[in-house]
């Protein structure tokens, strides 16, 4: 008795696997609310945001100081995002169009970041170097699908020191070029390689279409730059890179990205392969956030980067580069925060714990005081990131409503009475009203941060649980499946290739339960059909992800972009086994490829 | 009996302070050898110089990979600083005139200095944020005196996407303009005050002559900019922040700088006052090392920026900002260097012990690897930052050579004989020869452990009490010191002022010790004389420092600079008490003035 069965097989293997081991993924690869929100300038709100990114000073200050309310999510969830942006203090638009100021409060969330893969990057024996932001026009020009890429997008400065230059310099999009000719000075033997470097700038692309953190025409981020002696080598170290993106948005921003490998269409001007991370954003489109090129020899045969091998031979290295941007701050934005504000993911906030003492009368406010600033004091050597909010000019309530918009995991009171009961009141950001809120903490140091602790580490896996719920109750997998069934102990097992699942789990987490329930138990051996492209596009009008075995041409894809609007994002790593059959021509497929609309 | 003494009381003053209190000064305002080096590119060879910059690829590799020779300091001190530069690793020159890339060794030591200032300006309430490096032309032509400063540096982009920008765009050579144009945004009431923020950032001045570290069209700094309500907090930040670097600069980097008021002449464009710290490099001239401006409200003027005062009155900020570079590392170079190249200061050193194994026998190998693992390993433990050279390609000799070149304080060696007596040798790189070698130092780890430590702490010392009296054997006071002697118990001592100095020490550091050995014992109570222009005239012609009273034109500031080529480097905080008379007008003059030739 065999039955359809529509499953996003990538639920299931990551629910089923330890949190601890999430982003170690099966390869084919085997080397590879409405709230009142602050008072403070609010310029990316969406009411203003086109005032605020003229030239022109803003003056108009009058609504400074009042209290304002952010867009509902769920009602427009770009006005949502500006608004959050600008009631957090996260970024403002810069004078010229399509750049931003970050915001100490956005560009600490950008040194947590920081402070991750720097020391990563090390630890993989990568150095730090920086390269001149100014790179000769002729440069971009020597790597043919390069120059195509990235012409269009340039900043070029043409007068220096009050003359005009004979050659107009780029302002770097990238910096593949540069980088090149600089190693093509310092490589000459096999004794030089392998050569790991990254550098942390800033770089300038001329876009259009500009949105904070998501696409500016200035960024900062990270860009790593290998050569090797071998392609084996580059490869690893393409796989290498992409591997720590995951494992740092699974582990420190709580993002379940699905890693992979981009089609032909989507792969980065100037390279052999890309590898990226893809996140799902609120409004779930997908956000590429990370990506890590093998380049192969294509810059260092546009460059002349040799080498003199082992054997005596002169060779070209084997590169790789890759990057993790400001992009990513958007990313964390997009996919924790709600009608509150921001949500931050507790190892990646500059404030994990907010302290609001609560006082009425002057004669309670000395006690309360003394033991929030005790309290603080506990928890900031216990390590922890803690603020006390002491300030007069604010009520509790106010504090409450700021500390939530700017996406403190965790909040705690203070009154006169738990001074006196010697305890607090400690509430998560995560679960609203009283359902978050724990009453009677100890003020016992040992109690207190082990307690504080442990809700950090809960709202860690919490973030990310919910996040991979919501990511994977919005992939539609275009892959039938057909299970062998086991019935064991009074359980009822699904078998499909070497993963077991159990019915509840396959029954809460299918797109379409129905067709399991209908049908109860069946089986089969292995895949034998699988859907349309009318069922991508029914998917894609729904706003989800689509999943489904792909072998067709750069033309089909091109295709599918035109008539939906979704591109591939990747080709995952992890892949289901079994036989597949392109969805879009029929053909033998080897991998399946995820759609999405993306930013 | 009154007799000529010329004094350089700055030089007494530091040299009798603890070495704890060096960067407290007293203030007027109290708010206010040929070696074979590396094998590797040496781009920035004095010999190779122009090649290298030019914009084609140098093909001529023929160099790599033999023994080099530095040309030796007091031969050519500009070719000695490029030359090490190349062969210590520390930069190369981008493919753009007067650009520089920052290879890994080179960057490891400006990540030194970030994290020290990093961590003093969080502790002093700054936040890091970011501004976009383009700025509306018309932005840089609101400080009147600001444009007069900048326009000849400055580099523009002018074509973006494709498209001829309507209004030029300059590429940020400081951000006082962009910043002033947001704190308009955020600053309304008081309480939003004081702002106090920096940035990590790369900066472009369009500069004719260029010197790698030095001056470079584009190079890396941190800028602060904040805001204030009164002109007494601003006095008292812009204080604050050139205390934080003179401090830096004495306890890190081992600079004896002389912190000081810039003239009017010397003042950043669109500054009340400058402060900053002058350093005298290894060929006497000065390099300014760091600075803080006083803005006064000449930027909040031009853009704006008020705020509500307490008593309701609208009023325009008072405003700083401050600024260390990558010229730093040059500073450092080219103060502690000599002819084996590099001498870094070990609380910034990359590497501050670096392990040599040696062996001739295949079966001594083994052993001593092992043993120079474990010394590893311990260090590592302690927080010694190590590095075992344990690669087989180069002998031991060339190891020597190669990381005294690169500055690494201190190196161990460990042969078969150091192995069976478990001991090793440790060798400084401060003192030459057999003098700077201890040999038998025991391998057990709290012995080996504290010996470093110590060693590492007598080398930063003593790195700084070289630097101090080299500085201060190179600098010329044209004020003539007449001292109350006094004879007690045995000894003599002068009076000079408020401080006492024995005799010894003033004969060895005055500049012309013969007027007190053939005066012997004199008295005064007063400075009652100065010295003149010519005096100064013969000290810059000597190379030396010049410092005398001052209280002349701008004019005649500008006739020193031109006929001498010494500038007013800055008025120093520290300076000597009693009347003084102007050197050059014989005017009544508060203070002396520090002249000298600069980078």
């Amino acid at each position: 008795m065999a039955v359809s069965l529509r499953l996003p097989s990538l639920t299931l293997t990551n629910l089923f696997s330890s949190p601890s081991s999430l982003p170690i993924l099966r390869r084919r690869r085997p080397h590879g609310t409405l709230l009142r929100p602050p008072p403070l300038a609010a310029s990316f709100s969406s009411q203003r945001a086109e005032a605020a990114s003229a030239q022109t000073q803003d003056k108009s200050k009058s609504s400074k100081g009042s209290d304002q309310v952010i867009t509902p999510r769920s009602q427009d969830f770009n006005a949502w995002y500006l608004d959050l942006i600008a009631n957090a203090e996260l970024a403002d638009y810069g004078p010229v169009r399509g750049t931003m100021v970050i915001r100490p409060y956005g560009y600490a969330i950008w040194e947590s970041i920081q402070d991750y893969l720097n020391v990563k990057f090390k630890e993989t024996g990568h150095s730090n170097m920086y390269f001149p932001q100014f790179i000769p026009y002729s440069f971009i020009e020597k790597e043919a699908s390069h120059v195509e890429g990235f012409s269009p997008e340039l900043a070029l400065v043409t007068i220096g020191g009050g003359k005009e230059l004979e050659e107009k310099l780029v302002v770097r999009p990238t910096s593949e070029t540069i980088v090149n000719h600089m190693f093509t000075k310092w490589i000459q033997s096999y004794r030089d390689l392998p050569l790991l470097i990254n550098q942390w700038a800033n770089v300038t692309r001329w876009e259009m279409r500009t949105k904070p953190f998501v696409r500016t025409l200035e960024f900062l981020w990270q860009e790593g730059h290998t050569a090797h002696a071998t392609p084996e080598e580059a490869e690893n170290e393409a796989i290498q890179m992409i591997d720590i993106y995951t494992k740092f948005a699974y582990e420190q921003a709580a993002i379940p990205v699905i890693a992979g490998r981009k089609s032909k269409v989507e792969t980065f001007a100037g390279a052999n392969k890309t590898y990226t991370i893809e996140a799902m954003m609120g409004d779930r489109k997908a956000l590429q956030a990370g990506t890590s090129h093998n380049l192969g020899q294509n810059f260092s045969r546009a460059f002349g980067t040799q080498f003199l091998d082992e054997t005596g031979q002169m060779q070209h290295v084997w590169q790789t580069s890759w990057a993790i941007s400001t992009r990513f701050v958007g990313g964390i934005i997009m996919t924790h925060g709600d009608d509150a504000g921001l949500m931050l993911p507790p190892k990646l906030a500059p404030i994990q714990v907010v302290i609001v003492p609560i006082w009425k009368k002057d004669e309670e406010k000395v006690a309360v005081l003394n033991a929030a600033s005790s309290v603080k004091e506990v928890l900031h050597t216990a390590g922890i990131k803690v603020k006390l909010d002491d300030s007069e000019q604010r009520t509790p309530g106010w504090k409450f409503n700021f500390w939530e918009m700017k996406g403190v995991p965790l909040r705690i009171e203070i009154g006169p009475r738990d001074v006196s009961s010697e305890s607090v009141v400690i509430s998560r950001r995560d679960v609203p009203g009283k359902q978050g809120k724990v009453f009677g903490i100890s003020m016992e140091p040992s109690i207190l941060v082990a307690f504080v602790k442990d809700k950090l580490y809960e709202i860690q896996s919490s973030l990310l649980e919910r996040a991979i719920a919501f990511r994977d109750s919005n992939i539609i997998s275009l892959i039938i499946y057909l299970f062998e069934v086991k019935k064991a102990n009074g359980s009822i097992t699904l078998d499909c290739g070497k993963t077991m699942f159990s019915l509840n789990l396959v029954f809460g987490l299918c797109y379409n339960t129905d067709i399991l329930k209908k049908h109860g138990i069946f089986f089969c051996s292995n895949i034998v059909d699988v859907n349309s492209y009318d069922d991508l596009k029914v998917a894609i009008s729904q706003g989800k992800w689509a999943r489904g075995p792909w072998s067709a041409t750069n033309e089909h894809e091109l295709k599918v972009k035109e008539e939906t609007g979704a591109t591939i994002r990747c080709f995952p790593f992890e892949q289901p086994e079994g036989i597949k059959k392109c969805f879009m021509t029929g053909d033998p497929a080897e991998e399946v490829a995820i759609f999405a609309k993306s930013y």
